[in-house]
């Protein structure tokens, strides 16, 4: 019974109250792994930043006790902070093939794939590390090769979903491992952590293989070239159009760097199946009729570089779009992307291509689990403790109100934080204190040099411009030898703007006169009051506040 | 037959190939009168700017032929450019007593108000505007007193259909008037302009009062307060929360600048009922019982300012969520405001309010008709001539393809886009020509002196921030006499850069030392020396493009 006053430490880094950047401490005695390693896509107001990843510090910190890293799947919000994981602390990583397929490609982005000890395992592994067994359990998801874990050490049971959805007739014919959580739930389990992305939706999610019969059914009679916009690494939705390609007697066309990247991938793994002949290259599409081609691409999210993109605009270098071509967006738009892929398919529509998505026919299913799905994991692993993750803070909320809905004492339900520290065993679970966390900025080389205050300037440059005033000041004197000199950028129409430049330099001007006759020599004081005045000015006149930026040279 | 050869000419001027900002002339012989002056929101991209209205030079340019402005109904996408339009062109304005009621609030606080000439029309009533009768007939939308037209001149019957939808149960038990439209009909139309915001969505959109029915089964056993946030100007949505607050006994406060305008408005002009002791004062909440009060606000969309965002961070002045208060946000998100939207659910959750938002339940419905209810506005008009408005391109094309499968011959059917002339008549239509039309940014108290290289700019700075240099130069030698000095701003953290500022003067000094030795004087080939050395160097460092100026004084 000593054994029970140990206690495991479960501190979720990332994924809690936020929808990316999932990452998880387990903590026990001397040992720790890290489960998943995501990024996150910036806000709105995070301008110029590339990605968000979680703050490791408590990582940095107890470098010495991690002995590996463990990773669901191969999705962005799941590896994508890797690279800089392993630039920290270079651990053993644990994985599907897949999904290390994935991460070999991006760590050989970053230059460190060579000194990485990545460590290849499949469904139904159980592999030891430090204190931890690791049990991999085969889920269904968006991207193939996905886990469930279930962790233990001495004295606790976890069940960590990871991302999933229950299919029961999955593109792979794999459906998720209920026979192994039923046993889990028997043999008993100390917490659950469970996937919240869609616990806000009623009933069940459709199978993936409604969408292959969405696509026979749009190819049906279809004598013009067809285009499928995806995400690359929905994998066995690529199948499914590979499947409605070969039954229309269509060659296949991949485009877009990372669906390239990925269906290489997957094939070179055996995660596709293309018989000989389907695929053609982009090269070559010149040389077969319109109503032989499948073009599979990037771009279902309107993003900017992508295939879809670059082809609604007409700078796609080997695909033109022309008229009566069909183009199918087999996707929902992501929160936040609603504007830009409205304005890829009213593009499309413009140079005459009949555009299918979400809104007009069932051309995706999402891989999370909806309320029903959820229900069901939570009663076959009937687990003491539920800590629901993956999910902003509404969603956990939700998550929590379900498992009480099911008979589960709100006691035993834990509404966390990142960086807040759940502790457990079989008989005890409490949130007890935080450790250090947060979001690091990374931009362009850049990891975490850029905060809150060069964001804030950032915004304000963003919304009024800047004006600058030079001024050159007689260094022994303290007179004006040179300026006031004006510089401004993304404020107003230099043509447009009037006599407003010279206005201002009167303005200025005046400040500095003032301050002469003040004998006012503090350099910090001359700068306020040109700031000030200007401020004044430019509001009056304008209704905006650009950022006003005094330099003065002495010479 | 010879009034045949002369035709109407029908110019949109907003609203076709966007969502927003609608304004269509309609010109026949020497008049002109236009229809709608409304705003669109700035989209992403467009940093710092308020507001987007139409480019109003063919209105400008045909100033003397304006004989009035016909305004559908009271939303800003309908009415937000008036004030811009009036101080061009001060000509009568012809709108439904609501409308007006809006349109005067907005004027006085241009200070236009005195000076302009308001007209106000009810449904059925049939006025002459120079060469033109404009007739109003009811429709049902998400603001009360909205109205389609039947713009008649001698060469042409058009009906603007505006925005509406069908409602068989409204709020004010007006229904769309069916039967004039019937008749006109029957009459003869020569061209529909009709509403194509929802022509994505199958089957008809619900009735207002579906709403009301929710908000009773809501409000029912609650206990608790309840803070019910919607669209200001949605009337019947506002009538129906207090229905069902007096249903429950409760007492009402209005809380929001622009909702108490509106309720003030409404109740002024009889478009709201609400009996005596039913509203009380924000400032009262504190002398009644959390079960009595029913609080309805603004912030439906997530605006930063509103009442039900203060609510969300605890900075309402005198509305304190506590725990177990009932919040109900009864719209969807525009697209767009998902995030922001989201962002308030989830801190009102924080603060341990329940919180019921659209996907949990049935508590908005939209005010635009779905493809029934056009199929059937189609129908019983029966035009020769169809021009589908207000939407963005595809809707447009889906709208053309909606008339198509009701049997209208194909070149009868025409997309427009902004500015493009459709002459018609009752034998003859087609585009013909252009006129100039785009859009006018309002940042602040400028109009249009904000354009695409202000707005670059604005971009460029908020990616990556401002690198500015300054040098001081003998104005006889040319010789450097002090700095170079950098400032830097929206870059990179100071603390955090490094040597880099030290580095990258000393880039520059190079550079400027380079320029001496090649004898180079010229202060343009200075400058560009400095900007290629120090953005190659940067970029190298930081994988970073700030915008770098470097500033010469000249001493």
């Amino acid at each position: 019974m000593a054994k029970q006053k140990e206690k495991l430490k479960v501190i979720p880094l990332g994924g809690l109250g936020e929808v990316g950047k999932n990452m998880t401490i387990f903590e026990y005695k001397n040992d720790i792994i890290i489960v998943d390693s995501g990024l996150r896509f910036p806000d709105d107001d995070m301008y110029g930043i590339d990605m968000v990843i979680p703050d490791l510090s408590y990582i940095i910190k107890n470098r010495n006790k991690i002995r590996g890293i463990v990773l669901t799947h191969g999705h962005e919000d799941h590896i994508g902070a890797l690279p800089y994981l392993l630039k920290e602390v270079n651990v053993p990583v644990y994985a599907t093939k897949l999904t290390l397929g994935l991460v070999e490609n991006k760590l050989k982005e970053h230059g460190i794939l060579r000194n990485s000890n990545l460590k290849v395992v499949k469904a139904k592994d159980v592999i030891q590390i430090g204190e931890f067994s690791v049990e991999f359990i085969h889920v269904s998801h968006s991207i193939a090769d996905s886990v469930a874990l279930a962790i233990k050490c001495e004295v606790a049971t976890v069940v960590h979903t990871g991302d999933f959805k229950i299919d029961y007739t999955p593109i792979d014919n794999k459906v998720m491992d209920l026979h192994r959580l039923a046993e889990l739930g028997k043999e008993g389990v100390t917490l659950l952590m469970a996937d919240s992305t869609n616990v806000e939706r009623p009933g069940y999610s459709m199978s993936e293989s409604t969408v292959g019969q969405t696509f026979l059914e749009l190819f049906r009679g279809v004598t013009s070239r067809i285009i499928v916009a995806t995400f690359a690494s929905n994998i066995h939705r690529v199948q499914q159009i590979i499947n409605a390609a070969i039954h229309y007697n269509r060659k296949v066309v991949v485009s877009g760097r990372s669906m390239v990247n990925i269906v290489s991938v997957a094939e070179e793994l055996g995660y596709i199946n293309i018989p000989d002949g389907v695929l053609i290259d982009l090269n070559d599409i010149k040389k077969y009729p319109d109503e032989q081609l499948v073009i599979i691409t990037t771009g279902s999210q309107g993003e900017p570089m992508s295939g879809l993109s670059r082809m609604s605009i007409s700078e796609h270098k080997k695909v033109e779009i022309s008229k009566g071509d069909l183009v199918i967006i087999s996707a929902t738009p992501i929160p936040g992307n609603e504007k830009s892929i409205s304005q890829v398919i009213n593009q499309l529509y413009k140079l005459g291509a009949n555009v299918i998505y979400s809104k007009l026919a069932d051309v995706h299913v999402s891989g999370h689990a909806c309320q029903e799905e959820l229900k069901l994991i939570h009663t076959l692993i009937r687990p003491k403790y539920f800590l629901p993750v993956h999910g902003e803070y509404r969603m956990l909320m939700q998550h929590a109100q379900l498992a009480e809905s099911l008979g589960m004492p709100q006691e035993n339900i834990f509404i966390g934080e990142i960086g807040s520290v759940l502790e457990v065993n079989r008989d005890f679970a409490k949130i007890n204190g935080k450790v250090q966390s947060g979001q690091t900025l990374v931009d362009g080389l850049g990891v975490g040099d850029v905060g809150n205050i060069v964001l804030r300037d950032r915004k304000h440059l963003s919304q009024d411009g800047l004006f600058i005033v030079v001024v050159s000041l007689d260094k022994e004197k303290g007179k004006v030898v040179a300026g006031p000199d004006v510089i401004s950028r993304g404020f107003v129409y230099v043509r447009e703007s009037g006599n407003l430049i010279e206005e201002a330099k009167a303005v200025v001007r005046q400040a500095l006169t003032k301050c002469e006759e003040s004998q006012v020599t503090d350099w910090s004081t001359i700068k306020g009051a040109i700031r000030d005045t200007l401020r004044q000015f430019l509001y009056e006149k304008t209704k905006r506040k650009p950022m006003i930026l005094p330099i003065i040279m002495e010479v």
